[in-house]
């Protein structure tokens, strides 16, 4: 089997750190129990080399032998190929899994990433906030809840769509925004008790406090 | 083959028709040349029937014999496995249109979905606009735009990847945001001027203007 390698950034200023997405990657590199490396692109003064294989500039990509592949979309569905601990081998289980990743990155994380946006930036009281604070909670977490509410996870069982589903409620949890949503707040809390989620996040913060 | 279906609303407030994402579903379809029907949900009263097949309650979902795929990103990765013309057969390029499915809808449309509920509220002078302005602009089409002038696709060939990217630069066009930058609008202009995407749209307007 090729060698992987996650790439992320050397260093990143400490708000965003637990939360870039290279943990992502790491967490279902942990579930499968594929050995991989982590290798650095400078945060500051990204390359050409960066945008060669990342379009935008951002983290993470990875390379797995001669293929480099970036969105960490494409980069789950990827792993999922590789591993049954991430993704079920049949096309009906298969099918279900990309429906909510899907789900976690275009609808949710669509809803849930502009608020966030808003909060770090201690924006919380134009009407703008109010606008997808409504897309996120009435529009996206309130029809999460009453499904979270029956399942341990999204399919019927432990998935890549659940590694980006619960790290995207994750940050809405960051501003107290899965408060009125105990079945969402408790299923984060199932995620993140995982241990390979654990192992990713200190990873990570390690990573970043080195560079410090 | 089974038998199929695109569902959709029933009728739709004007300011949104021809940018409902059943659009996206019935594009890729006549590229694919298969034949299909359109059923319709009720836009106003949104039945559990609605949310048993997408669970937000918005549309497309795709019946395709007895499965029901909600999510466009998931149809259209389903659809693409169908047939060549969406998708190619080998391992390295549908690895490619993966990649820029998500980052069509996980990065730009990320960034230009709040952008353009601002400006359809009319909210384009506050700070929250002008940081989704700049998301869209210095960190997303910037980028976008030296890869589109130099290309006629995202990969060597047309595919759903293109029929999400440039559906998405379609509503930042609609707002003039793609004034500087274009490569991005001269690359809606091919997409937009292919007989299915016409139809495409055609049909969508008939089917909502047959509601009034």
């Amino acid at each position: 089997m090729s060698e992987l390698v996650v790439v992320t950034y050397d260093w990143a200023p400490p708000p965003p750190r637990g939360f870039v997405r290279d943990l992502r990657i790491r967490w279902a590199l942990e579930e499968a129990g594929l050995p991989y490396r982590v290798e650095s692109t400078p945060f500051r003064d990204r390359e050409p080399e960066h945008f060669a294989h990342q379009p935008f500039g951002q983290v993470p990509w990875l390379k797995d032998g001669d293929v480099s592949i970036f969105e960490t979309g494409a980069i789950m569905l990827h792993l999922g190929a590789k591993s049954e601990a991430l993704m079920p081998r049949d096309a009906r289980g298969r099918g279900e899994v990309t429906e909510w990743v899907f789900a976690a990155l275009n609808s949710v994380e669509m809803a849930s990433l502009p608020w966030a946006l808003l909060q770090f930036s201690g924006d919380t009281s134009s009407q703008a906030f109010l606008l997808f604070d409504d897309f996120v909670k009435v529009h996206r977490l309130s029809h999460l809840e009453p499904i979270l509410a029956e399942r341990e996870w999204l399919t019927n069982r432990f998935s890549v769509a659940d590694i980006l589903m619960s790290d995207v409620l994750r940050l809405i949890d960051r501003f107290d925004g899965l408060a009125a949503f105990p079945a969402c707040g408790a299923y984060v809390a199932r995620a993140i008790a995982r241990p390979c989620f654990q192992k990713a996040l200190a990873d990570q913060m390690a990573h970043f406090a080195k560079a410090d």
